[in-house]
């Protein structure tokens, strides 16, 4: 149905329309579209808008990326319904390969979702072949999947809107995680190295944008970046960004 | 899938497989399930209780429902969905009729749902039949149908998990609204005269049980009850609820 221009949320309203053409397309989950609305509400209450501490999470996230051996982007339905290709300027700027992963059952999503990616340009996308397909440690047979080389292999991996077991089980394989979650509570954003409190719709371009933009730089310039982010403060004063949205939200 | 009985988060996962399921049975619309996504948000914030504000708002729901001369139920596939037997327990406790409203396209979704609430014991449930529909002046032909013989004839409606558009032509029809609704930033609840922050899963049940008893209660003691209540101050107090909900999580 058509969303009129002048509506208030319009924005919000094309975003759940790319989510349930993305559901009819077989690339995004139903459980997906709940998980969306978890963080439209969020979003919300950060004013949707990129906030302060969403770019220093991304700065330290392209600094990471740029260090890295083996980086990998992890795309699941949602990431693939709401920016392909977006993604995919993600791994040709960070030189990342790409691997899909779909947390709730199959049924050829992997290899929708892999079509898609290869449609908006990405080359060699893993995670769809059954040959390479290896498990994460520590987690169930249906929701491990990761590829040997792809996940398995990796020493840094971004995975967006992930869940909070398979984020501790990749962290307890000794890589570094770096997330976008608009929950600054959920597991996954208490876990993960490095969390973008961020809607992918906005942030996944910016993090494309941020590896072109230190590319140049070298590894002492990147590495200072790294250390000096802290992961649970920029957290907590995420929190503290909510916190105050809701008030300035009530007021207004 | 089955859910085990350890998982930290069985609740919620449990209810998002009655949503998926009403999605399945043609109840829920997909926008739906983004829209139980932002709830549940929402209601992590509050802990996922029933707190003293939205008791509040209970009991002065429960007192206007009693005092309506014409009240109506209006019940969406989400309702249906996860709590259609304790709606039509409201539905008789308040002495009121049942309406179908959906909000996203019909294909045959409100004699489903209507079908459902008969099933759990409703009887008389308006809202499917296209003979007694009329429309909610200033709404758009395909988002204000409402039945002559029910919310259009009504004094007082209780509109669980309503479109902010539609709350506004609700009031604009000189009706006293009462919804359910997680989102205290909300259109709905900020237009609501009573507006209940709180999940329909826990709410609604505790509104029929406060009307049985409430019922034997004079209109003087329940008029008390309605002068008593202001909903912006509660709406106020439930953000209030929520922030300190966010600053706990994280401490937690």
């Amino acid at each position: 149905m058509a969303v009129p221009r002048s509506h208030p949320r319009r924005e919000s309203l094309l975003v759940r329309e790319k989510l349930v053409r993305g559901l009819e397309r077989g690339l995004v989950a139903r459980e997906g579209l709940m998980a969306h609305g978890r963080g439209e509400a969020f979003d919300y209450l950060l004013g949707e808008a990129t906030g302060r501490h969403a770019r220093k999470a991304l700065r330290a996230a392209a600094a990471v990326l740029l260090l890295a051996e083996r980086p990998i982007i992890s795309v699941n339905g949602n990431v693939a319904a709401l920016c392909a290709a977006e993604a995919v300027r993600l791994a040709r700027a960070a030189r990342a390969r790409m691997e899909v992963n779909t947390f709730y059952g199959d049924g050829g999503r992997r290899a929708r979702i892999a079509a898609e990616l290869e449609r908006r340009g990405a080359r060699g996308v893993l995670g769809a072949n059954p040959e390479s397909r290896g498990r994460l440690a520590g987690t169930s047979r249906s929701r491990g999947a990761a590829d040997k080389e792809g996940i398995l292999a990796a020493d840094v991996v971004v995975v967006p809107l992930e869940d909070g077991d398979r984020t501790s089980a990749l962290k307890a394989a000794g890589k570094q995680v770096i997330t976008f979650d608009l929950n600054p509570l959920s597991r996954t954003a208490r876990t993960a190295d490095i969390t973008i409190v961020d809607n992918i719709t906005r942030g996944m371009d910016e993090l494309a944008r941020l590896c072109r933009e230190y590319s140049a730089r070298g590894a002492p310039a990147l590495s200072r970046i790294v250390r000096n982010f802290d992961n649970g403060a920029n957290l907590a004063a995420c929190i503290r960004e909510m916190t105050a949205g809701l008030r300035r939200q009530w007021i207004a």
